[in-house]
């Protein structure tokens, strides 16, 4: 996404083509809200009237920073790996030899399709962590804008969510398809409770 | 937004500088909800196995794409706004006829800060009715990417409406406070259930 601008990014998400979809909107959703945990934390960096919270501030920033990074860098994955998927479906599969050929290129394709969202979920509901802690100890000035962070995270978290399992029923590996299914009902669970109370905090502390 | 590259854009939304801010998120959370409902469309449209609904998913395209317009320009709209509040708190305030020339403008600024959310959340609202329609008669194999729309649209609304509630404090005349507060609950009023009948719409949908 190094050189793509705004526009451009829409417009292709609007379009026919199958890249970018929602895996890739899954991790600009995520990176936005990483974004925004940093804003307010680079809003509240040096201010007099929050420099009880001054080292809490600093490490959040370096988490929020590093998971707008990694979720940035998911966009692209997301659309390797779904292409990944598209060139398996195409391989041929008229004989018995073809389709064995295909058969774990296509299984491997899907497991990778299925480990970018689940990554991209992972780092989603550790946003939606630090958006916690940045409407409890941020600058209350900023503060609407931790409550932005977090709904751009949960947004993520269960867009990704929405992403792994398309693609749990055609993995033909059960006991991974189990695991996944099973990692993500850990992550997803209480996320929404967590949101709301996330809300609440910043009305309540808006000036 | 014109030539704006993605990742300056999160730059810029993650640094110290006021805007871009959660005001812009929001419309970008919005806009990215209306070009993924425009995907399904654009990715429905045409195929066989759609034909009977093929005159509703060209209206359907036709309106997220209009909100995808709309909504992107509301990036700037917010950073305008945003700005001119922030001109009229700067406005010198130190004598009785400074602050008497100083109050209309911060009023007339505060109140642009309040229509620009407003508008974003309104649009929002009809993003996540239009994501209800798309879940329901849009292309199964794409059908994960309305649920994202959905998601999407409904943390662009809530956004928007943090944005509005941040203003609403000072904004002197009270009537028009409350009629915009009131608009709100309009807007916000059933906006979660309806998300999560689309995504369980969306859920039952996927192959």
């Amino acid at each position: 996404m190094e050189q793509t601008q705004l526009t451009t990014f829409l417009d292709e998400l609007a379009g026919s083509g199958a890249t970018p979809g929602g895996g890739s909107a899954a991790a600009l959703l995520g990176s936005m809200g990483a974004a925004l945990l940093s804003m307010v934390c680079n809003l509240t960096h040096g201010k007099q009237a929050y420099a009880d919270v001054e080292t809490e501030i600093a490490a959040l920033l370096e988490r929020s920073e590093a998971l707008r990074a990694a979720l940035l860098g998911m966009i692209d994955t997301d659309i390797a790996a779904f292409q990944g998927v598209m060139a398996a479906y195409r391989m041929p599969a008229g004989t018995d030899a073809e389709r064995t050929a295909r058969h774990p290129v296509l299984q491997t394709a899907l497991r990778q399709a299925t480990e970018a969202p689940l990554e991209c979920a992972a780092a989603a509901a550790r946003v939606l962590e630090l958006a916690q802690t940045a409407a409890a100890i941020g600058n209350r000035n900023v503060i609407s804008d931790a409550g932005v962070a977090a709904l751009a995270a949960q947004a993520a978290l269960r867009s990704a969510a929405l992403n792994v399992r398309i693609n749990l029923g055609s993995l033909e590996d059960r006991d991974y398809a189990r695991t996944v299914e099973q990692r993500l009902t850990v992550l997803l669970d209480g996320s929404g409770e967590r949101l709301e109370e996330i809300l609440e905090v910043v009305q309540g502390r808006i000036a």
